[in-house]
């Protein structure tokens, strides 16, 4: 789907819903914030989005625990669950990402392009795990684009999905 | 300046002279932070971004006080000043942005494409005030390229000023 399209489609289903949306980026850096603000009207359903790169903004802004962090690493399905969990207070929908862009980084249980990513509407939480195609240009905005669209792709079903 | 190029150079003077830097965004909605952290290495510098779309969100989490955003508007000189100063805490230096987007909400005294950016270096804080060019295309996302390389530039020579 195209990016405008991509758009369209959760603009028409945020406002049909009355949905509040929210975003805590960590590999994505504000391109998903970026992207949900290009809507033409997002002031009417996001407040305040989160670039949370460092453990420590993600314990501070959205109560990831540091025995999560240090168990299981910043990129990780359960910290991914656990920045899902932690937009609650602000929105009705929301979208995280926790990943590896490079080019430096990678190992080879956790590669360039891994990432988490959580879709939560209300208490359901949703973590996907995706690597991204793009990761052996090592081209950090080429990951990052492709990490977001497949990101909002994912949200738009999900939603679609509990909903219509 | 070329995108890649500039960002060389405000990584080149945040590891030299060690800042961390911070960004929030009202208008830009995450692009500079996504630019930023374009940035290989990034997390050496960045730890956490803000975008505080909503009058709401600009006092809890930037300090901006209710009646600058009454008196003046949250795109304003003020409402700009206040921003950076609320970033204090996050870092050493900081970029923060509040403008029109549009395709709505200008008026002739605020049209679209009027930005109000605040730099910051420790205590020192410059608002400078910029009405994009891209505005009369009206395309949200050509606008806001438009403002957040702007921004980034006049970061770029601010720091260099003060540093160099």
């Amino acid at each position: 789907m195209e990016k405008e399209e991509l758009l369209n489609n959760l603009k028409e289903i945020f406002l049909k819903y009355n949905l509040t949306v929210s975003s805590a980026e960590s590999c994505t850096g504000g391109l998903i914030s970026s992207y949900l603000t290009d809507i033409s009207g997002s002031s009417k359903f996001i407040f305040q989005n989160f670039v949370t790169y460092s453990n420590d903004a993600k314990i501070k802004f959205l109560n990831v625990k540091k025995e999560t962090l240090d168990k299981y690493g910043a990129v990780s399905e359960q910290t991914a669950f656990e920045m899902g969990a932690g937009l609650k207070p602000y929105s009705i929908a929301s979208v995280t990402t926790t990943g590896i862009l490079g080019p430096t980084g990678g190992t080879k249980e956790k590669p360039v392009g891994l990432c988490y990513i959580s879709l939560r509407y209300k208490d359901t939480i949703k973590v996907i795990k995706y690597i991204s195609k793009k990761a052996s240009g090592n081209i950090r905005y080429e990951i990052k684009k492709d990490i977001v669209e497949f990101a909002l792709a994912k949200f738009l079903l999900f939603l679609k999905n509990i909903l219509n």
